[in-house]
């Protein structure tokens, strides 16, 4: 992907990316993001009960204050560090808001990377001088680079609308995971936007965006101790804030869910060794949580997923984890199909000129697989990649 | 491994294997067991909803009336077959039962290999009079080699014990499992034995020592369509059926559940491209479910089970884990040893040097994970495999 840092920017945001020395070889490790403004914001945690020093300062922060900045390192997740991780935590975050004038409160931390390891304070404080000289409008580039792990490429989107005549910016960073389902190592998202939102607006709308994006690749209570997605709203000064009515609203949370949707498809597209991009939905289910239990329960099967990667029309394995699921309905008489390939029709398969017309869909680096329950009306879609040898590779060998 | 078939033999049994067809290249895919007496037996079968046709129909035979055959075939799991499916098993069976000149309703079949394709029932018609007349005492080597689907050794084990001073056998065949957690492919086992045991508790002894051995290597209600434990009791004619007394019964069942733990071990070791057999404890649980909940969650971490095959004492990924477990206590807190090094005292690293004599033991066949919850007197212990480059390999090539 090509992406251009002058394409990203947000009216009252600047941002930063800077090499600190932790990742080595002179890589972008620490970014900021800085609010010219005061800010409403909203955010969602992890689930994990181990929580990474900075997500518990973070959790506190965002509770008791409006945030003016994040400050984002890659390389250390500064994870089961204790209470030395929290005080290492307020001591970068110190630094940062003692240069940019505002108060330590103000200030987001935000790690991903070795999980045990305490963080390399000195080597960040003597870089937050030169991060804070280097905050840009088209800073957004380098803060999505400085945040990446095992991402092959920095992860940007953008969506420009109008509300009440005015026209307002989203602008969204992430960092990808190492496997997504079942088991996402760190994801952090940090968006912002200048559209003149209400706190308890933009605390909704993140969790329902959050449920049908980033939530739908991975399963829930199982994401690492670092994952984070922050939202943070800077309107004009000028602006009254909460200025937008509900039609305001509703353009926002469609653009804020096709914004974290499409960060949510770069972090599958490029899932460690993924060869494959795949949609995996269910249909006809008597609720969306069971829609949903299916969907995730194919797309986590270590057997789906090399079936994925070996391109073969497997639906046995398929029918086995649909076999594994409770619930009011029969899985003996489901369909399946890859793409619009009929595999299964009530619980049979179609036969053999069907698996090769499948294959040949299979070849290709995005397809889908439908599974209808014939036992209701609800669906979910997941998002999911295949379990490649490059998977193994690059997990037996790096310390995440 | 390097078995003799005049090793496994158990009085009043006799059995074979030949190569019928289904798999191709002459390979032993169809075995039959056989008591020479009346008998009592228990079995386990999958949680799985979708049920293969030779299970189904197992659990109705089994329900009904003793066996006295077991016919199994290897190449085709006969499931996704639907009413001609349960036809095709009872055609096969049929034809045994008239050979052996017993009813249709006393030979039990059982099936593994791929999902959906109809049983070649003309092939094995056809060699079922051979398979009847290779039928010997030592014929369980051949049995067990003919039930192998991606398994790279046959299965077989042995225990001799005094009941009531008489010498009593205890043999038992198994096949593995593509990958064992969290994905069972197909694990067929059966155990026979002539000591002379009552109804009641053969299967009551069964049922809980499968608990301890094979469902330690997999996760409850996640098993294949095809999954079937069978221990079938031929005692002498003239000894009283129930003859046991609750010592005789202590003895019997520690046999039990040692031999079918030794199977479960196996399968293990042969899982598909292992090259690690890995014991995770969990002690110091509230109870004994959470202490398997939590332990089978380390166990099938793809991050965890890749960390295995890099021989790298990775703690952070099995903090995380357990950090995802529900329950009481308090993940910050807990202990993590590998063998006897420990790598997290109270949430927090014991240091680069610990690990460095980790990973020394990591470059073991085998080694154990040990987690403390601090919580309870609760423990459990799951067998698992590492996730290998072959892994990938073979299931993305076999059709399973």
């Amino acid at each position: 992907m090509d992406f251009r840092a002058s394409d990203f920017v947000c009216p009252n945001f600047r941002a930063a990316g800077v090499a600190c020395g932790i990742k080595g070889d002179k890589a972008l490790d620490l970014a900021l993001i800085v609010s010219d403004n005061p800010t409403n914001a909203a955010a969602v945690f992890t689930k994990n009960r181990v929580k990474a020093a900075p997500v518990i300062l973070a959790m506190r922060r965002i509770d008791e204050t409006s945030p003016r900045a994040v400050l984002l390192n890659s390389g250390n997740a500064n994870a089961c560090t204790g209470k030395e991780g929290i005080g290492d935590a307020e001591a970068v975050t110190g630094k940062a808001a003692e240069i940019l004038g505002i108060s330590d409160g103000e200030v987001i931390p935000a790690s991903t990377g070795v999980i045990g390891a305490r963080l390399p304070v000195d080597k960040i404080k003597v870089s937050i001088k030169d991060l804070c000289y280097a905050l840009s409008p088209d800073g957004f580039l380098d803060a999505a680079r400085a945040i990446m792990t095992t991402d092959t490429f920095p992860k940007l989107a953008k969506r420009k609308f109008q509300i009440g005549g005015k026209e307002c910016t989203l602008l969204g960073i992430a960092k990808g995971a190492g496997m997504i389902c079942p088991d996402m190592a760190t994801m952090l998202a940090v968006a912002v936007t200048d559209a003149p939102t209400k706190g308890a607006f933009l605390k909704n709308a993140l969790k329902d965006a959050v449920d049908s994006s980033f939530n739908a690749i991975t399963i829930d209570g199982d994401m690492s101790t670092n994952d984070m997605v922050l939202l943070i709203s800077s309107p004009n000064r000028n602006e009254v804030k909460g200025g937008m009515n509900s039609e305001g609203e509703a353009v926002f949370f469609e653009n804020l869910r096709d914004l974290l949707g499409e960060l949510a498809e770069m972090i599958v597209k490029d899932g460690e060794g993924a060869t494959k991009f795949v949609r995996v939905t269910v249909k006809g289910a008597p609720d969306k949580g069971l829609a949903k239990g299916t969907a995730l329960k194919v797309a986590n099967s270590p057997l789906v997923k090399t079936a994925f990667f070996g391109q073969d029309p497997n639906w046995g394995r398929i029918m086995a984890k649909v076999g594994c699921v409770e619930g009011d309905f029969d899985p003996q008489i489901v369909d399946i199909s890859i793409g619009d390939v009929p595999l299964v029709l009530n619980g049979k398969s179609t036969g053999n000129s069907n698996e090769e017309r499948a294959k040949v869909l299979m070849g290709r680096p995005e397809f889908s697989i439908n599974i209808d329950l014939k036992a209701g009306d609800s669906s979910f879609t997941v998002l999911t990649s295949d379990l490649s040898l490059d998977y193994v590779k690059i997990n037996a060998e790096y310390r995440s």
